[in-house]
């Protein structure tokens, strides 16, 4: 039933919609998997990630074949093929630079910990916020960033600095050889070739809902790739 | 300059990912008004958006016409034209629900106010959480939710409850008359129809780093629409 096959240079041309919508499958298979189900139709998974059955198998298709017609998905083969096509099948270690609301609040995200996303260190230039105790960390002082990232070796750095502080932050640790950064600082960022950062900004998130409302929408178009 | 023409019917089609471009494109706009530039060139929004200057174009054509050929577009009118087109021609009224770690974050974030959400309550059904000071706010007790809703009539909530939690809650609210809502708890919700939930992970945003890390990308493809 499970017949992933290699998925070869075509992974390449996957757009951030359809990983978004995989991270969203995972979610679900791993909800149906504890609810004891060994099977899951695409008709389900579409259900659940608001989208259609037909956009469940291509999103599957990039990957590889799934599933047998008539009989779904196998969920636990699925679940396993998603996660290594997610990078999931291995722990990933995190720093939280800024120490803020949304910083502090992010090292403490229990969603991140059961995803295998370890925030192993958090740091702050403000010698207020160094030596405050999070969960099982500590604010450090941002001075020790490039020294910790040698030792401690993090793959992702999430920043969460005012905008002002952000490029400054992204020279430092990507010289200090990070190549992954999630940005919370609503500021564009320049990264050398071969960097990959990503922007989450709270308040477009809002925008998307209030274009919807505006345009008197249930909700927007799923994103079909060509 | 700006030949900002009716949207019509064909909004409908507008795809998440280029509602995303939009929200990015303003946030680079308002920076480039504020430092007291006068027109911008389709490349110099696509750089910023991480994009193309086609994309950028196309984007912009779903709503009309906008800029001339080798004059660029005025920064003023393209501002006002997408702050129309995302619905921030007017503010919004926000209730949170949910005052943990990110509830309470989201509730003294500037960024909302900035762009037009204005944090009019926050809920919690802990005792312990209620009457904490959050910037001008209070934690309400969340017995007072429908009532504060008819009062307050907020266009938007935000969740950020228990995943338990969650679908109760989304029942009560949009029995109360609302319409939008942002979800941060990591479950699906079912609403009535006419209700707009947008889901927020953040462990969805590292995945799709750590999917570009392990594919070995610079970045994903942007989404392009048909």
């Amino acid at each position: 039933m499970n017949d992933f096959t290699s998925p070869g240079d075509h992974v390449k041309h996957i757009a951030e919609s359809t990983v978004r919508r995989l991270s969203l499958y995972l979610r679900f298979l791993e909800d149906h998997d504890a609810q004891g189900h060994v099977t899951i139709s695409s008709g389900e998974l579409a259900k659940f990630g608001g989208t259609t059955s037909a956009q469940v198998r291509k999103d599957l298709s990039f990957f590889g074949s799934f599933g047998k017609r008539g009989m779904g998905y196998t969920v636990k083969d699925l679940m396993s093929a998603i996660r290594e096509i997610l990078g999931l099948g291995r722990s990933w270690s995190v720093v939280i630079v800024g120490a803020g609301k949304i910083g502090a609040a992010l090292a403490q995200y229990r969603g991140f910990s059961t995803r295998g996303f370890k925030v192993v260190g958090i740091y702050d230039a403000d010698p207020a916020k160094i030596g405050t105790p999070l969960n099982s960390l500590t604010v450090c002082p941002d001075s020790a960033l490039e020294s910790d990232i040698a030792r401690l070796k993090p793959e992702i750095v999430v920043l969460c600095v005012p905008p002002e502080a952000a490029q400054t932050l992204v020279d430092r640790v990507t010289g200090a050889g990070i190549r992954a950064i999630l940005n919370f600082a609503s500021v564009p960022l320049q990264a050398p070739e071969g960097v990959t950062i990503r922007a989450v900004n709270m308040a477009a998130e809002l925008e998307i809902l209030t274009f919807g409302i505006t345009n008197e929408l249930n909700g927007l178009d799923e994103d079909v790739e060509p």
